[in-house]
Protein backbone atom coordinates (compact mmCIF):
# COMPACT_ATOMS: atom_id res chain seq x y z
CA UNK A 1 0.00 0.00 0.00
CA UNK A 2 0.91 3.18 -0.64
CA UNK A 3 0.03 6.35 1.57
CA UNK A 4 0.54 9.74 0.81
CA UNK A 5 0.89 12.69 3.72
CA UNK A 6 0.56 16.16 3.38
CA UNK A 7 2.12 18.28 6.10
CA UNK A 8 1.57 22.08 6.42
CA UNK A 9 1.91 25.29 8.50
CA UNK A 10 -1.53 25.87 10.25
CA UNK A 11 -3.31 29.33 9.59
CA UNK A 12 -1.57 32.30 11.49
CA UNK A 13 1.41 30.11 12.02
CA UNK A 14 4.61 31.84 10.63
CA UNK A 15 5.72 29.90 7.20
CA UNK A 16 9.29 30.66 7.04
CA UNK A 17 10.28 28.95 4.11
CA UNK A 18 7.28 30.07 2.35
CA UNK A 19 8.29 33.81 3.19
CA UNK A 20 12.14 33.48 2.02
CA UNK A 21 10.83 31.84 -1.45
CA UNK A 22 8.21 34.87 -1.79
CA UNK A 23 12.04 37.05 -0.94
CA UNK A 24 13.89 35.30 -3.15
CA UNK A 25 11.17 35.53 -6.39
CA UNK A 26 10.86 39.02 -5.70
CA UNK A 27 14.18 40.00 -5.68
CA UNK A 28 14.93 38.03 -8.99
CA UNK A 29 12.34 40.24 -10.53
CA UNK A 30 8.69 38.04 -10.35
CA UNK A 31 7.00 41.30 -9.04
CA UNK A 32 3.73 39.92 -9.10
CA UNK A 33 3.83 37.09 -6.02
CA UNK A 34 1.58 38.09 -3.61
CA UNK A 35 2.09 35.38 -0.98
CA UNK A 36 3.97 31.54 -0.92
CA UNK A 37 2.73 28.46 1.13
CA UNK A 38 4.29 25.79 1.66
CA UNK A 39 3.99 21.64 2.42
CA UNK A 40 6.07 18.86 2.89
CA UNK A 41 4.53 15.48 1.65
CA UNK A 42 5.43 12.46 2.94
CA UNK A 43 4.83 9.25 1.01
CA UNK A 44 4.77 5.91 2.42
CA UNK A 45 5.01 2.62 1.25
CA UNK A 46 3.75 -0.57 3.21
CA UNK A 47 1.15 -2.76 4.59
CA UNK A 48 0.13 0.13 6.89
CA UNK A 49 -3.79 1.18 8.37
CA UNK A 50 -4.79 4.60 7.96
CA UNK A 51 -4.43 4.74 11.47
CA UNK A 52 -1.29 4.11 11.79
CA UNK A 53 -0.35 6.64 9.12
CA UNK A 54 -1.85 8.97 11.21
CA UNK A 55 0.30 8.17 14.45
CA UNK A 56 3.16 8.44 12.37
CA UNK A 57 2.40 11.84 11.82
CA UNK A 58 1.56 13.02 15.59
CA UNK A 59 4.61 10.36 16.68
CA UNK A 60 7.17 11.81 14.01
CA UNK A 61 6.48 13.45 10.95
CA UNK A 62 4.09 16.74 11.76
CA UNK A 63 4.55 18.93 14.77
CA UNK A 64 0.95 19.22 15.95
CA UNK A 65 1.13 22.28 17.84
CA UNK A 66 1.88 24.05 14.61
CA UNK A 67 1.20 21.85 11.46
CA UNK A 68 -1.80 20.12 10.33
CA UNK A 69 -1.71 17.02 7.87
CA UNK A 70 -4.20 15.31 5.84
CA UNK A 71 -3.48 11.59 4.62
CA UNK A 72 -4.62 9.97 1.21
CA UNK A 73 -3.88 6.61 0.23
CA UNK A 74 -2.70 6.29 -2.97
CA UNK A 75 -2.63 2.84 -3.85
CA UNK B 1 -4.35 32.60 -9.34
CA UNK B 2 -3.35 30.06 -7.86
CA UNK B 3 -0.33 27.66 -8.67
CA UNK B 4 0.65 24.50 -7.23
CA UNK B 5 4.71 23.15 -7.38
CA UNK B 6 5.21 20.32 -6.24
CA UNK B 7 9.06 18.94 -6.40
CA UNK B 8 10.78 15.94 -5.76
CA UNK B 9 13.86 14.13 -5.78
CA UNK B 10 14.69 12.25 -9.47
CA UNK B 11 14.66 8.81 -9.68
CA UNK B 12 18.19 7.14 -8.17
CA UNK B 13 18.84 10.86 -6.46
CA UNK B 14 18.92 9.90 -2.99
CA UNK B 15 16.56 11.73 -0.77
CA UNK B 16 17.78 11.74 3.01
CA UNK B 17 14.88 13.04 4.61
CA UNK B 18 13.08 10.31 3.11
CA UNK B 19 15.83 7.50 4.39
CA UNK B 20 15.67 10.09 7.39
CA UNK B 21 12.23 9.37 7.82
CA UNK B 22 12.77 5.82 7.22
CA UNK B 23 14.62 4.82 9.94
CA UNK B 24 12.63 7.12 12.54
CA UNK B 25 9.88 5.06 12.04
CA UNK B 26 11.64 1.73 12.18
CA UNK B 27 12.90 3.02 15.30
CA UNK B 28 9.41 4.04 16.69
CA UNK B 29 8.44 0.64 15.74
CA UNK B 30 6.72 1.07 12.58
CA UNK B 31 8.44 -1.77 11.23
CA UNK B 32 6.41 -2.52 8.00
CA UNK B 33 7.67 0.78 6.49
CA UNK B 34 9.40 -0.43 3.10
CA UNK B 35 9.79 3.41 1.64
CA UNK B 36 9.53 6.89 2.56
CA UNK B 37 10.28 9.65 -0.63
CA UNK B 38 9.44 13.37 0.46
CA UNK B 39 8.74 15.93 -1.74
CA UNK B 40 8.07 19.88 -1.58
CA UNK B 41 5.26 21.60 -1.99
CA UNK B 42 4.83 25.55 -3.20
CA UNK B 43 1.46 27.18 -3.21
CA UNK B 44 2.06 30.46 -5.02
CA UNK B 45 -0.49 33.61 -5.57
CA UNK B 46 -0.48 36.15 -7.97
CA UNK B 47 -0.78 36.95 -11.59
CA UNK B 48 1.59 34.50 -13.43
CA UNK B 49 1.67 32.52 -16.36
CA UNK B 50 2.50 28.91 -16.26
CA UNK B 51 5.59 29.91 -18.26
CA UNK B 52 6.43 32.07 -15.60
CA UNK B 53 5.97 29.71 -12.25
CA UNK B 54 8.07 27.39 -14.67
CA UNK B 55 11.07 29.77 -14.47
CA UNK B 56 10.62 30.67 -10.95
CA UNK B 57 11.16 26.63 -10.41
CA UNK B 58 14.16 26.60 -12.83
CA UNK B 59 15.54 29.84 -11.32
CA UNK B 60 15.34 29.15 -7.42
CA UNK B 61 12.35 26.52 -6.42
CA UNK B 62 13.66 23.59 -7.71
CA UNK B 63 17.28 22.12 -8.24
CA UNK B 64 16.94 21.24 -11.79
CA UNK B 65 20.16 18.63 -11.83
CA UNK B 66 18.98 16.25 -9.24
CA UNK B 67 14.65 17.49 -8.97
CA UNK B 68 11.39 17.21 -11.06
CA UNK B 69 9.12 19.73 -10.63
CA UNK B 70 5.33 19.36 -11.81
CA UNK B 71 3.25 22.26 -12.06
CA UNK B 72 -0.76 22.56 -11.27
CA UNK B 73 -2.82 25.31 -11.92
CA UNK B 74 -5.63 25.65 -8.69
CA UNK B 75 -7.39 28.86 -9.31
Amino acid sequence: MLFEVRIAYKPRVQDSEGESALKGLQTLGFKNVESVGTAKVYRIEGDHSKEEIEEMCKRLLANPVSQNFEIEEIE
